[in-house]
């Protein structure tokens, strides 16, 4: 099918510009002024922000997780993903311990195949890591999963070693992986919590108190410290604090191939949050935790400096009824995570751009064009350019909308924003050149989201 | 004139593809796959770069300084930049003391007029400023002269105090101009040269021992903190070294609206320069010093990283032959200065990203969309997308070049990287359309640049 | 005379033990167990503290400023000075312009001879600097003034050109004599005073909003970045923010020859006295003024951990009743500076010690040992050893008392702290072997302070 | 016995006086001008200097490791360090797993009882710590063994896991010990050591190449973190390199209970002792290994600017011959340790103090009376005082000496300083009153030194 996109204001990472584009075959064939095409559809963009479509690098859909699966699953959570103006994300396989990379990725493969709405590819979470299984990781990133993903937290459960981590990051400096961590230090943490509960801690704020921004400092600056040996590059998932974010920082100015993001929830929420009523603040226990308000200025500040470079969501939506509740009397018994997937592009717009903090270029990086550089998929995702897959969202940067779990689409009972009134949305939304969302709601048309064979950077 | 560049490789500050290019009227109106038109002109580009026109926003044409005239002026400096792949300059105008900005920026329209071969835009060097010339600052920046340059050092000639650069860093906090720096501490350096003659050290060497490093950083802080009071944003001109470098970074840390450019013979010149037999030194003495080696990489990280944002040449020739001698037996009174405004491109790509230190995406960014954002010329200029500009640079990856005065285009008697051999030549050099360069020579179209009204950020 | 005092709890800047000192013909003779000799005076110090006299470096007595002069001469200051345990002070000096520096060291001769009551020193404050005045400084060494204290801010008074303090530096580099600075940048606070005047913010608060930290920081790094360039120590008075302690900090990491001082007011007083009502304020207009209450945290850190080594007064005391007044409607007419000379030991007893943030050894190094050592009186005085001279402070720990004009001996009719319970009071203070204070008054003795003739480091 | 020293030139870590000492009954009685006294034995120090005896406390003397035992005992070590100066140590219990820690400390107190010439205390290892054993740590605490050891490194031997050291942590912050550690990631390091003996790289150099100086300062920002976390002081030992100081220096900016020591190796020696012929360079396999020279700088630096605060010679003697040999055909089975007990005061003295890094106070500082202090031995230990041990040597800082296994004191085939002229010799030593070294050379008095119950700090 071919679409021309009238009149449009087009941002990329750099440009800014009115200009026509010309969708076909799924591709950008050609920008201009006064296009006149044949178009199958026109699309008037007079007035609307064209940016490419988002890139979400962290989702968990139907994902296996402290006794029960994350109730968003590839065709649910994706259309969210649309409907959002994400039009591909990396979801994480889970490696079990004994089992090889590629039987869990098959697995995965199963779960997605032709129920994805959007392009989606994978990073493999990794738990043992035996010398014979070395080579495994060299196959995942001839399949295109180019990067691998360990625990430094969660002690008895997914948490690694560090001489897992490590062996696995002198392998990704010969394959080109990249390494990505869930950084935190699972001793002191499992202390901590072992503290708590003895001493009737049960709430769901002790989850925040029990995980001090210090443990995750700790080991940021440890796994910087063991890929500057390895040589190799490194990825920090979720950074939540200014202590992790000041590691980072210290590595980049040393020698620059340290990268992170971080996650809406960061940026707009905080642990005021766990002060709620009741069991209130269950909906909150994510990890890590929400941090104190005076967080928000610095992360902000290391979005712009770019010593962070993507805003992911981690979606991982359990729902509060029937989910949130296994850990009632005990916090650490919650399944960790929230949902989020559906709202990146209008929490950074409106957070982000309308609040000055950021102009639109440097949204679009950190929304697109970052994570498919660094995982692997650009220029065929990221952009709005001529050769790339035609995956454009159509924003109304004046439409107001008020976020509530009544209205979206993410299949779970709450929302971790609600009731917040942000500006901007997606009006239309473009994936390979088929419209998924117009109108700001599913075009109903039939699943075809592609496994993305990655590269490596 | 219309122009169909064919199948090149287009290179931006982000993208990366394979198009065609439609100009007319001096604008990029299309780019697209197998596009057709019938252009005037049409260029094979296959196999080829095909990057925005660089701009130079350092360059002293026709320039007084120390009792002569630099040797380049309008004509004969700009054609050396296009051939050089340079499309638009920012050079400096200077007030003398005591005369009105609006009298001193006549001048040089009057100078530029009519022989700049490319596009060109002013900044103001101010040299005195009494409460009531401050609305003259306004009137320039309505003139679309929106960045002032001050000078921290040469005591007894261009130097001014802090008050002033204080309060027109105030001022310009106000009507949105950018205040550009010289920074060094302009009394030390006095007193060390001073006691350097006193005990008959006057050979060209000494020019760069008076200078440390230290008084290059001192005053860098000195500006960023009168910046940081003011609320004004700051940008470093020609900064050098790796202790200036680190205030840059710290401030950048603390609250980002500091930037700077460090030139090409800082990145790939060393101080072993001043080393050489009799007077040869005195090619080399430019403001500030050649450094010792250690500080290239630091530099190069520092473009890497951010820190930097732009490469410039300062570009102010002075003849070996008949105007650097006037310091033949006084280092101090050798005119300041050296010849590169056709050199750069050859010199980044050979240096940066051939030898693997930055993508050509980082050196697009540098050398040609950095300086347009920063000084009011973007997205007319510092990119290729539709709409802009058609400033282009058709460039060979694969062509080897050395780099002569024998065969260069500045008027000047020699050249700072004599002998050294390139890779990577500007073949075609296109400004608003016209085709300016050939094959990589002058194609002899008359002098067709115009005065570029700058907006602020 | 001689003295014993028996049972005292002696504390050095590193000792702590029980003992009797025996003092003869000014010094102490004997330290030991069970000591009996037949002493003209015995003075029991049991449940006492014993302690080396204190160092005041920093005083201002007799002292022409803003058109008046400072209240306490070198009488009323000094026993002043002794009943708060001060047996010795460093006074400064000023040069006018075109003066010779002997011929200013001559006045302040005649000023203290005769009327001190405890010993003295003097550092040399100078204005102007010709190359042929720069063996002065080596003729003020020669006379036992070894440290020469230059001002950076009061543009249009006593505020020197960086040229003046890098040549001062270079001479000290020489001649072993230490640079003192007053580090503001005087060009940016002139300008924000005039614009505060302008815009009628004529009272007292304005001076403070008008000294930013920054303007401190600003001129505490270029002072140290000349320092490193002369090949000079430098000493920085009266430090006041986090800002300037963090540079101090920098450069002691570096390179270890920066030392600097705080004040008593600005450990425990805060910015929010300049809220009184009326012309209140005045009494706190003293430079730097005091900051806002999170600095004292850092001030304090900063004794700790030795990037601060000395706690002086800067004690410089204006009557509020008839001198304060000549900035009754210009706040920057005010004459600057307050009085404390008497409150030191008490105040850092009671904020630093009885509060637990050091212990009492490092209390008696910031307070005697510290200035005596870098001032050249070492081991002469500041310590209590065998040899040393007998300036002993019999402190009672546990006597309180309420700081207020009504009680204190200096000549001025406010004290900063008034009201302020102090925990810690000095019931005899001993100066030479000869018994000053007894029972916390005067014991009415003649004036016998002698001048010190101090070395350098 | 009583001992009267004359004419001394005493030093302590601030003081520095001519005068007498009387020592009675083990103790300082009187210090003094001209005194005299019925002393049982006078010695004359005229034109000497009077110090502390120095504290060593780190020491393993009979300490079995790598599957041998230390070869000198507390006989033959004692002497040695009584001979070099020292007259206390700190020495090394070792608990095994499973073992009370009661049971551990019982085993070294019969190796030291009735053969140590001076005075000892002892730190606890502890290699396992499960919860009922947290109570042992009070009794170790109330027994006056204040210190606790832990390894980060040594995986499969003493290494222990980040919970035991954050949970000993979480304890002393309630019994007031202090915790050392052993910092290096034993995890990295036992990588680097399979991949370095599979690639056949098995001579004593590798020993140095698979303990790069990172996985030094990972292991001690850690720890750091740890510590801030548990709320409890932490003791680095045998800080070897740059990047730790820099951990070390970071953390005490912010907070300041972080204290480390360096040893006399790493300050004098470096990483070119491995280069030497055949298996020489396994005299210099001790753990860290020696650095390249450029750490020294830093390491003196640090010791100025008190990062560092105490000069410890981690004594563990293998003799080359028989033991040593272990790791003939395998490095990382060389005994790790070196000896030193005998070499730190003249090592000291030569490189520090008449080299001009540091003066005498400081010299004292770090040899005694920082160990002192932070081991809870102060004021009995650590000065010169009335009322402390009678711990003193009688320094000759213009002797010069040739160091030599030929003729030191230790119980080792090797020195790790051959041949090294070293200026400064303690001709005599007196422990507790006791002469024990005269002449340079022991006085072959019985063995008298008593274990130390140490308090907290």
């Amino acid at each position: 099918m071919s679409v021309l996109i009238k009149n449009g204001h087009i941002f990329t990472a750099v440009d800014n510009y009115l200009a026509d584009i010309l969708v076909d075959e799924g591709k950008v064939r050609t920008i201009g002024i006064d296009l006149t095409a044949d178009a199958e559809k026109t699309i008037d963009a007079t007035g609307k922000y064209v940016i490419p479509g988002g890139i979400d690098p962290h989702t968990h859909l139907d994902f296996p997780f402290g006794g029960t699966v994350s109730s968003d699953d590839f065709s649910t959570g994706t259309i969210a993903a649309a409907v959002g103006g994400t039009t591909s994300i990396v979801d994480f396989v889970v490696q079990q311990r004994g089992q090889a990379l590629t039987e869990a990725l098959e697995i995965w493969h199963q779960k997605a195949e032709g129920r994805a709405a959007i392009d989606y590819g994978f990073h493999m979470i990794v738990q043992d890591l035996p010398d014979h299984r070395l080579s495994e990781m060299d196959e995942m990133v001839r399949q295109g999963v180019t990067s691998f993903k360990m625990f430094m937290a969660y002690r008895g459960a997914v948490m690694v070693d560090d001489d897992t981590i490590f062996k696995a990051m002198v392998r990704a400096s010969d394959n080109g992986a990249l390494i990505c961590l869930h950084a935190e230090h699972g001793h002191m943490i499992d202390v901590l919590v072992q503290q708590a509960l003895a001493q009737g801690n049960t709430a769901p704020r002790f989850h925040a108190s029990t995980r001090p921004p210090v443990t995750e400092a700790e080991a940021t600056h440890r796994a910087i410290r063991m890929a500057e040996i390895a040589g190799a590059p490194v990825y920090f998932v979720h950074l939540s604090c200014t202590e992790a974010l000041e590691q980072v920082q210290a590595a980049r100015s040393r020698q620059n191939y340290v990268y992170a993001e971080t996650c809406p929830h960061y940026l707009t929420l905080d642990d005021s949050m766990y002060d709620q009523e009741g069991f209130e603040g269950a909906k909150y226990v994510l990890t890590p935790p929400l941090r104190n308000k005076g967080h928000q200025d610095e992360l902000w500040k290391g979005l712009r400096r770019n010593d962070l470079q993507v805003v992911s969501t981690d979606h991982c939506a359990f729902r509060f009824g029937d989910q949130k509740t296994l850990g009632l009397n005990d916090f650490s018994k919650i399944p960790n995570g929230g949902p989020g997937i559906e709202n990146r592009l209008s929490l950074l717009y409106t957070h982000g751009v309308d609040s000055g903090l950021m102009d639109l270029n440097r949204m679009v990086e950190l929304f697109s064009t970052n994570p498919a550089k660094l995982f692997g998929l650009f220029p065929r995702k990221g952009t709005i350019a001529v050769g790339s897959d035609a995956d454009i969202v159509v924003f109304d940067p004046d439409a107001e909308t008020v976020i509530s779990a009544q209205t979206h689409h993410m299949n779970v009972d709450y929302n971790l924003y609600e009731g917040m009134r942000v500006k901007g949305v997606p009006e239309t939304v473009i994936v390979n050149g088929r419209v998924l969302v117009e109108d700001g709601q599913p075009a109903g048309i039939p699943a075809g989201g592609r496994f993305l064979r990655r590269s490596t950077q």
